[in-house]
């Protein structure tokens, strides 16, 4: 019995079509597979087993039926089905990577693929695991180390990471590379070891497990050039220890810092049902989950009226921008390579958010395909954004003011070394923010005693943090009032004073123009521009303009690494701001499908918009761009404060007024005067019945108020 | 007894050379100037009354003193001063602009200037009340409004607007212009009239009290060009009220939005004391205030070290794009023509700002020159800002986190329809952030029924809001580690592929060039511009670099009219987004001192950038510009939800690491975890002793734990 057959449907495939896989079905899923390929479960390797996301134009007619409210057991219901990524070993250890799909309602293999051989998956867990049990066996890194001469009271802490992009000509088998730091022994097992950078990187065939290669780093500084090797020194005797937990710190914790809680008497105001449903002051939409990209808003909803199908990040590469050898190979794509949510920090109370806290959990696998369950991956929560709107009517000196509520829904992910925090913001006002926060501990390497560079910044002695981007992508689905959107770019321009159009020279225009073929855009501050994603055939009754959403894309950095490196050619991506394209299933990644140890972009944003597709008054998406060029500074280490950076959506006639208008102006009564008491300063005499504020009129530009002239009067009719 | 003499100084001169003039030392000034001038008080209208800032090399060997803690009744004081900006008005009403120093401690007058005839002093609330009054009687203001024939169910609400500049080779006496509305009458005092704009502007000579011209506006559409004219009919008949206050509403007010309150049991974290010196989470500063500026941040120091000696917001132009005369003269200078200071909010509890709050009173002084204090016009609170670090070791799933504590220091202006939000904003990273929100209510002109126009967006029926720009000028006086400070720009850029020095392409350059000359500078997002104030002469140990800080200037669009347009020239100021110019004292001014009526800018920045002086290793003075291209959104209607920008200063090499690091981790014990109680969440087990927190160590990235390689392993020796 298929789940898209309406009659007597497994009380399973009730789930909704967006929620993540229950365990119950990861299992289903998991046998499924084992039957297909009738492997032995030692045969085969599970990456990820996820909700497979069903076709758009299915998923639409359920989304539609159900905000219709004609949801029934008889509705046809998108298929429910797991989409399963796999390895296929063999003896002699060579994998083989599989992609499949299954429908849980039978417990059917619908669809099976290959992937090609050229292709590299993303990194495991595993493949970190064996890292360094492959590096004691091996005589080539024992030799390595001990041309260092370390002192015994280190360990050597490796960090796996992707092995980048190989070399022109370079045939490259799946490989992973070790960033090598050392640690002192016997100690605080979270002693920072990145104060201690080794100069060698051991190259792991990953299925042979076989250090086949060490390369050796340069530690010279800005007179050594490129070829600069590492003497036969000992190479961390100028380095000092990089503590950052609190019980190792050298200073005591700062003692004035008072607490500052949020409290939310009545709870919270929003909803979470049904799995994934979330509703907030008039907001609803859904909270989905994958391996790859962690939290994904679909079917986003304000009032009642369709704005987003679906928003997400998308990818991210960071390239490093030392261009002595092998560093040109550091650069992670972090969704692609590893995966936001397989990468997910464990969220905990009253650290990573204020007040009241929703969780969500993410469905994960292990490697034998079994359920797995990674806690608290996702959290929600409402914050204050001080002042949403104000008005002080300087004839009475009355003062209308609300308080911006916003709800986030957050999450981060930890990279070895790095740490990203992602939260989707909704706001009162028809607002939404996606804001990228960079933290944790940049990478560095080692640099002999005295030296600087021109490839970075030495932030500890004898640890130089190399200069780098951090570029994003993210992917957004638009539905403004439906589907068929049409994207505009609006730039303001100057006009040349003329006597006809422009005669004191103070005027301005604003040309708008529709995107009618996929392409890209790039940011262009000085003519303010600004993207639109609009539905020409919904006019806002008011302006008589197209209702719409609007976003202006930050003019940040791009890639700068040369257009013909493998570095600038596997991040195609990377190379404008913005990018159009006709929606098309599974199209989800900016950087491609298969990221790792590619050479260059296959199946991206690039290749997407190639294709010359007509995209207005269609279903279209739209993917921003933006980076982060990171030189660090001393005070980023040895953990960096967070640099953050917001990407607004807001309204552009899409409602008939300020849709916060209705927020109530109400005091917040839990406030205190310093030096004054609760009771005092909630004294009723200072706010009214409707919640504004009397102000005291005594502004030199406000009050006393002025008399208004009646009409009667100046028409003398009295 | 001269105030420099340090023997036997009365008492009033203990006030601190940065604390505002007590009600005592204002009486005191204008006392003095009555008798210096010798006129009868009817004869005097007072402006502004204000403690005048000693000269810099002064005040510095005074806070020097300060900070070594060697300040006794001995030291040499700076003398206590009020700057006094008075009108002399003749018996044919004309003003004649002086301005007077006033020693406090001797009551003399220590300096006296005429204002040249040429220039044109900022508005008063006199002239502001006085408008209704003249027009009430002018004929030629009520022939105006009864072409208009409006119903007289209405009354004519003005409000009084700054001439703007003068058209080329126009006389101009002092001017005021009123932008005339309709407001329904009898109805709540607080009834919108912004959405009944009439097409008349009456312009009145302001001292002669009289209309002498009233400027017919067009209220034509896209294809009405620039001269069509008002018909004879009722222009209102299509417009709709525009109602905010809450009891005027047609629809409910949110009923779901549940309370968020902000509590500090243990008190603010934060000192205030000696009136003006804020001391919080190592900063240490003074808040003055002017009443052209507000408050304005003093001697700004981190841990005992100086980074500012001044932050100010200097000026800002709002000139709107409507082609069509008289509208070119809409252009309002905030600080210049008006006075941040003397429009700003007297904010209330709980509305404003949440949590512990201290409020700054301002003192200002009424047309007579007697002390009138406004009521809490600066807000000084604490806020959280989300994460502040966060790194979780992924051998150990160990998560140390920090939250971001921000000290606020805010302020809010009234300018008729509009209002800004600004907050300086201190973080426990040695960063600075100053922010800005635009909101209130849009500026519209009536538009005939059905049209629209290439001049703004209709909003509501009958009212199109114009597009406009906001430009602002931030002065930045840095103090990095002493005042002889060096600008430097630091740009990110390509390096071609090249086997000598980049031979995989993957490497850029980080160029750094000193400002030895005064100039100007444009923001430059593409090659990642940077612009760091730092103090050559003080090297940091760890990095090699000279201590900085580093802000990146916004690239937003900048002033859009025609360079030779009376807007664009009397808005010099606006055409860069940095300025560097050698500090003079006095020199507070980006449009210059006087911006009412002027033709062009006098006197600012763009003439001490003329100077071209010797900038490096000096005392230097940065401005930045900042802008908002406003083409207004229906959603911005009727007071629009706040824009935000953001300017941020941060260390660069000034600190030896985090300075955030000794932020303590802990744990927020007042949050709750949805369906669970307080107790619950607030389980020891989910913490530990040293604040951070255990996470449950299934993200699948990072544990179980790796072993790591014992040096003494690999090295063999076992």
């Amino acid at each position: 019995m298929a789940a898209t057959n309406g009659h007597t449907v497994p009380k399973r495939t009730y789930k909704h079509p967006l929620d993540q896989l229950s365990a119950e079905e990861v299992t289903i899923a998991r046998q499924a597979v084992l039957d297909a390929r009738k492997s032995a479960v030692s045969a085969v390797r599970f990456r990820n087993v996820f909700a497979n996301e069903p076709p758009k134009a299915t998923l639409v007619k359920f989304l539609e039926a159900e905000h219709a409210g004609t949801l029934s057991p008889d509705t046809p219901r998108p298929a429910r089905q797991a989409r399963v990524q796999y390895d296929i070993v063999s003896d002699d250890r060579s994998h083989e990577y599989m992609e499949s799909v299954i429908d849980v309602a039978s417990g059917k293999e619908v669809d099976h693929q290959r992937v090609p051989k050229t292709l590299q998956q993303s990194l495991t867990i595993d493949e970190f695991r064996e890292f360094s049990k492959v590096c004691v066996e091996s005589d080539m890194f024992k030799k390595a180390v001990k041309e260092l001469n370390l002192d015994e009271k280190f360990e050597i802490a490796i960090d796996p990471w992707p092995y980048g992009g190989p070399d022109v000509g370079e045939v490259a088998p799946r490989y992973t590379q070790g960033l090598c730091f050392a640690k002192l022994r016997n100690s605080n097992p979270d002693s920072n070891h990145y104060g201690f950078p080794l100069p060698i990187i051991p190259v792991m065939d990953t299925y042979k497990k076989e250090i086949i290669r060490i390369d050796r780093l340069a530690t010279g500084g800005v007179d050594d050039g490129l070829n600069y090797g590492t003497a036969a020194k000992n190479v961390l005797a100028h380095c000092q220890p990089a503590e950052y937990v609190p019980e190792l710190l050298d200073t005591p914790l700062r003692q004035d810092l008072k607490p500052l809680n949020v409290l939310q008497p009545d709870g919270p105001s929003f909803t979470v049902s049904d799995d994934s449903l979330i509703e907030w002051q008039k907001w609803r939409f859904r909270v989905g989950f994958t391996p790859r990209e962690c939290a994904v808003l679909h079917d986003v909803h304000y009032d009642g009226r369709s704005v987003l199908y679906r928003l997400s990040l998308s990818e991210m590469t960071v390239p490093y921008g030392d261009p002595r050898p092998p560093f040109h190979r550091k650069q992670a794509f972090d969704f692609g390579d590893a995966g936001a949510g397989r990468a997910a920090n464990n969220l905990a109370l009253g650290c990573d958010c204020l007040g009241v806290i929703k969780y969500i959990d993410a469905m994960l696998v292990d490697t034998e395909g079994n359920p797995s369950v990674s806690k608290n991956v996702v959290c929600v929560h409402e914050q204050d954004n001080g002042i949403g709107w104000k008005h002080t009517n300087f004839r009475t000196s009355r003062a209308v003011v609300t308080r911006s509520r916003e709800l986030v829904v957050q999450f981060i992910i930890t990279l070895a070394n790095y740490e990203y925090i992602f939260a989707y913001k909704f706001d009162q006002a028809g607002g939404i923010t996606l804001e990228t926060r960079a933290t944790g501990i940049v990478s560095v390497v080692n640099i002999d005693e005295g030296k600087t560079s021109p490839y970075g910044n030495v932030v500890s002695p004898g640890a130089m943090a190399q200069n780098h981007q951090h570029i994003f992508a993210v992917r957004i689905d638009p539905a403004i009032d439906g589907h068929a959107n049409t994207i505009f770019t609006e730039e303001s321009l100057p006009v040349p004073m003329n006597p006809k159009t422009n005669p004191h020279g103070n005027g301005y225009e604003v040309v708008r123009k529709p995107v009618t073929k996929s392409t890209w855009i790039d940011a262009s501050p000085f003519t303010n521009l600004t993207v639109k994603m609009a539905n020409t055939n919904k006019i806002n009754p008011i302006s008589k303009r197209p209702v719409a959403y609007k976003f202006m894309p930050a003019p940040s950095q791009l890639i700068l690494a040369d257009p013909e490196s493998i570095v600038a050619k596997r991040a195609a991506f990377a190379h404008h701001h913005v990018w159009v394209s006709k929606y098309v299933d599974g199209e989800l990644w900016a950087g491609g499908p298969y990221t790792n140890q590619s050479q260059k972009e296959i199946g991206g944003v690039a290749d997407m918009v190639a294709r010359n597709d007509q995209v207005d008054d269609t279903d279209v998406v739209v993917w921003n761009v933006f980076g982060l060029t990171h030189n660090p500074r001393v005070e980023d280490w040895p953990v960096m404060p967070v640099e953050i950076h917001q990407l607004h959506f807001t309204p552009a006639d899409f409602f008939e007024r300020n849709p916060a208008l209705d927020v109530p102006g109400s005091k917040n009564t839990a406030s205190v005067e310093v030096g004054r008491t609760n009771t005092d300063c909630c004294d009723a005499t200072n706010g009214n019945a409707n919640g504004t504020v009397q102000d005291d009129p005594t502004s030199h530009l406000q009050g006393p108020p002025e008399e208004n002239i009646p009409v009667a009067e100046v028409n003398g009719q009295h």
